[in-house]
């Protein structure tokens, strides 16, 4: 891998869909571009679960995500300096964007103490007692090396008080503020440039979530976040919150949709005009067998496919989904194989790769309107019938 | 996958090391030819732990190991019998060697009852009572439709009554003779001709392994098996016992030593004339984090690799080896990520397989001896220290 790499980084509208809000962009970073609408899998601790780098190289994957928090706690930020970076520590010379870890830091509960100053926190591995500051995990970034980071933010649960999504609200932007002088103060460890990118909170009271947007979009972040939604509140709801964000970000930065989501949910948000995606549910749910397809959802654990020879999805153009079977597949997970979580994760993140190649496409043909609408109601009706249910995304 | 294979089955001699037993060999198999000596990455279920069958090829591998026993409890033969095999089932059409299961039966101790006409025995999955006679194991075999099927035998365990091992002797020596008998009266179910292979036993007493190869050696079998050995018993009286085997066996049949072994046993057993080769060593212990590298033997685990940005094994030309590093794959196991295993076993296979293909190449220039000599000194020496022990191989 090249010691140092230095690109260009920007971000370019190149297409916009004539009926929706939906854009082709080009997001370029210092590990080279990625084509948006994008999917970003998940790698918390520095790997996808189940699948190595190469393999996530195979399947076309533009950029993966990572968890600072996550990544330093274990192995640290010692080991990763080390290395010069995560990029070379991991073996992924693609663009990487690292999480803050405010989010995970929010859901430890009783192991927090959140202050205007920054979040005490233990880790959740051996107890011990941490600060994150927003200069701190600017500092963080910076030893990953990671080419999009994340501002430090506080995400309320939901349901939360309005009084409480005040106070995130109030101390998000704060930290966005000390987040972003402390990036314009220091610089790259590793010769390359960075994003940074600011994030909305507001929880689903329209006001407050304009209110933040409005505040954060007259400082100069490399992107934008919608955050604290698919946390437990109605689709609509969270619909309405990326409508109303994407009306009121620039035009000329990306867009990060944090945490989502279904394929239905990720196909809204791109004709709402949003750029980024992550989610886990592509991943952790095919480590309980349940395989996103183009026919539909399929629970490949159901004893209806004991003697099925279909190919997982025939119509995707990956190895993984035309020629392994349900049938076999199936036995993996009955018999409790590694193989299986590897397959079944292959296969999902070779959907959501299709997917959101295939939504490019149609914005580049101005049809992504009409191509979603036929391809939402074939999904539905195709739902294959499963027996047990997958826990929603976080 | 085609559908029928139908190549040429037999096995040739292409060469013999001039100043040992050691022999290059091609084993044509009805899905293709292997050159021996290989090794057989085991694949009980029917898919190597923590690989897919894609990574496999990959790799190279020649012949897959799968386990009748094993693979008739689940997903059972009707399935694997919709799918016309074993090949077509798990997705790989080169060679496949099944082990009847007899050393997993005998393994079960107390779910297990003997005689002379069978074994009946308790499914270690759910109780459920099953009878595995020579005749139905070669049955089983039929509908698994593997490239080579071995026979039913006893196998006692270390250390045993002698008078134990006289039963043990006269009934493998009885069940060959049915399982043959068997084997010549029906057809294969798929089209193609499948090999079946005697096993001979004897624990480490030289008259009765002898008697049990001499009356073995008589019967028209496509090969030969080591049976029994590897189970406790000390490496000399192996390698005794070995050395004895290939000295009876006819020349123009492959032999196969089942179950062994480590480098060094391998390299020994080869300088001895043996051919095929299995054992969950490679795999298993890299599941522990044992990695087997030119430099000896690796624990992965060991704080000492925290920091080392040292390719796993620069000499192996295979991907894995070369660019992942100790570091990053310690923090894998550390934290306990499904990759981890992903990457150590197929590490661990690359470097079995570079090592017979190694073996393969000197035995062809005639500097077998030599080289082993010098590799296993410097296995020896290179000898990196561990933290934990792992278990032997069963």
């Amino acid at each position: 891998m090249a010691a140092v790499v230095t690109g260009m980084t920007g971000f370019r509208i190149l297409h916009t869909d004539p009926s929706s809000r939906a854009r082709l962009g080009l997001l370029e970073t210092a590990h080279g571009a990625v084509e948006t609408p994008a999917f970003m899998p998940v790698g918390t601790q520095g790997t996808v679960k189940a699948l190595d780098p190469r393999r996530l190289q195979e399947l076309g994957v533009q950029i993966l995500l990572c968890n600072a928090y996550h990544l330093y706690l274990r192995p640290g930020t010692d080991v990763i300096e080390h290395f010069r970076g995560l990029h070379r520590f991991i073996g992924w010379d693609k663009p990487i964007l690292t999480d803050s870890g405010g989010y995970q830091i929010f859901s430890l509960q009783q192991l927090r103490r959140v202050s205007d100053e920054g979040v005490e926190f233990r880790s959740h591995i051996d107890g011990s007692s941490h600060v994150f500051t927003p200069e701190r995990v600017v500092e963080i970034q910076r030893i990953l090396g990671s080419d999009i980071m994340m501002v430090l933010d506080e995400c309320p649960p939901y349901p939360a008080e309005r009084r409480d999504i005040e106070t995130a609200v109030r101390r998000t932007l704060q930290w966005a503020s000390r987040s972003l002088r402390a990036f314009q103060q220091n610089e790259a460890l590793y010769g390359y440039r960075q994003l940074l990118f600011g994030i909305g909170q507001g929880g689903i009271n329209p006001d407050l979530r304009r209110f933040c947007l409005q505040e954060l979009c007259q400082w100069d972040f490399d992107g934008f976040a919608i955050g604290g939604l698919s946390v437990g509140e109605p689709t609509e709801a969270m619909y309405e919150m990326i409508a109303l964000s994407t009306e009121l970000l620039p035009t000329d930065r990306p867009r990060y949709l944090m945490g989502v989501g279904t394929p239905e949910n990720i196909l809204t948000a791109i004709e709402l005009g949003v750029d980024l995606f992550d989610c886990v549910l592509p991943t952790r749910n095919a480590r309980n067998g349940q395989l996103f397809t183009t026919r539909g959802k399929i629970n490949v654990r159901n004893a209806r496919w004991r003697y099925s020879d279909e190919p997982l999805d025939p119509e995707l153009n990956y190895p993984v989904s035309r020629t392994v079977t349900l049938g076999y597949l199936r036995h993996l997970f009955i018999a409790r194989e590694v193989t299986a979580l590897i397959i079944a994760t292959e296969h999902n993140l070779a959907f959501y790769h299709w997917l959101l190649a295939t939504a490019r496409e149609k914005i580049r043909q101005g049809t992504f309107r009409q191509w979603k609408r036929s391809f939402l109601e074939r999904l539905q009706q195709a739902e294959v019938p499963t027996t047990h249910e997958v826990p929603p995304c976080p």
